[in-house]
């Protein structure tokens, strides 16, 4: 874990309520019910991070933690007090969001190394932990999951955690390779939509 | 657990034929065949349990006992005995459903209770148990889950599960609290019906 | 198991090989990038035996082996060179796909009796090895499970299953009846097809 506890609590935190805004702006305009969007939100924020859990047979972490539903609870709020406002701030939430990624796939990774599990499964840990919850998302609202169609995301996660865990063979100090290893998550987002980089499509077996 | 454990395991029963027939009714008409049903009643039935003992890391509770296979196979047989006239039975249809919803939501906060788990970790349980099956239902199908767009359900779960907290805090006797919460989810579910009262949605991103 | 370690391994390969390319197959052609189309195809192909054990709560199987997501990988990467020829070949996919279904559901079965389970949770565990991977890929593609409404697929399973334990009480020796069953599964299937045997479905509740 990153040795300042408060800082990644709160970039934690931050992760957390970026993702349950996420799933709070695709639930909007669907029909959906605020307990509705709160479900959507919350299995956005944690839902990536449960799964790994459950894949790792360790108690699901939100289950310790009040925390994650307070804080998808005050992304409800704030979705209703500031009404679409708050989704139109798109490049303030993208970071937010481009942050969430980072930590949480760190935060994955780092959780099936204390494990003992091999770092392909570390990485593949992480990069769940980092997208299974918009995968969710889209699956619960019904649409063709996002991840799958738009820029690089989970590569992302891929690419940040083979970073880090260069940075763990150099040997660079385990605080120092999660910074730098959310941080290259971050980075590649940000340059893959910066510049439009994603990876060719299959063709339709109807094309012709 | 309520004391008397025949009437706990009919109403349990009761509710997994309600539950699975809500499924089937979902599956007729979308060119599903009969054991594609049976699927669907199945996951609607033991979806909402089978992850709450995921999470609770605990052998799914319809492993133990092949009386929730055999009750859903009974449902997929008055289906198709019965045909539509079953699916037309709204008002019995709703009355089974809402009774399973209160005692499945009881029976996943006590088995939580008995797993020493915080109060909020319970009425989340509970609300998994009573309303995960429907939600797997609505995906499978390929539909925006029910339970976001209609009436009070998930939120009759959680104003049940703080009743039975309530009622073990003055104290009343477990099995008299398990009793007075399902009734309580179950009464709420037909209130919020009867009153037509629901949430608000959230405002589309596209409405100007 | 089956006793020649190398030939069930060798089949076993050939059964993710080719669920993954069912799974890319279906992901072609719906604007789904490489990356998310090696999840799909990844999903598909592990995504049964990985619910079977998170139900019998052990470890994934692919998490002891990296040789399931290099599997992927190569069906992945045929699909990139080969382009629609390789979707296009029907009856050798459609082979490869019924011989991985027979497989999987054996090794679901024998994995679940190996820990003690009563035979109708055997088998409710090889169908659930054989099928849900197929359920998943439809789940993210947005579409209403194929399982449900096409041929004979997961009673394939239950049936080859009874087989196998028929076999097993006779008593044939363990590995003969696993080779009977998986037999079994993938001749209901071809017959099924083949003689375009389906079950009827649920008739629609607005027909009249």
């Amino acid at each position: 874990m990153i040795s300042d506890l408060t800082l990644i609590t709160l970039l934690d935190l931050l992760g957390t309520f970026a993702f349950a805004i996420s799933g709070l702006k695709f639930a909007s305009g669907k029909n959906i019910d605020w307990f509705g969007a709160y479900i959507v939100g919350l299995v956005t924020a944690i839902g990536g991070g449960t799964l790994r859990d459950l894949l790792l047979d360790v108690k699901p972490f939100w289950m310790s933690e009040p925390r994650y539903l307070l804080t998808t609870g005050v992304a409800l709020m704030t979705a209703i007090i500031f009404k679409k406002k708050i989704f139109k701030m798109g490049a303030t939430l993208f970071l937010f969001d481009t942050i969430g990624l980072g930590i949480f796939t760190i935060v994955g990774i780092s959780k099936s190394l204390a494990f003992g599990f091999p770092v392909w499964v570390c990485i593949t840990m992480g990069t769940i932990t980092g997208s299974v919850g918009g995968v969710l998302r889209d699956v619960l609202i019904n649409e063709v999951p996002l991840l799958f169609r738009k820029d690089i995301y989970a590569l992302a996660c891929v690419a940040g955690g083979i970073v880090y865990f260069i940075c763990l063979k150099i040997p660079i100090p385990a605080n120092f390779a999660e910074i730098i290893g959310a941080s290259s998550v971050i980075l590649f987002r940000i340059l893959a939509v910066k510049y439009h980089l994603h990876l060719p499509t299959l063709p339709s077996i109807h094309d012709d």
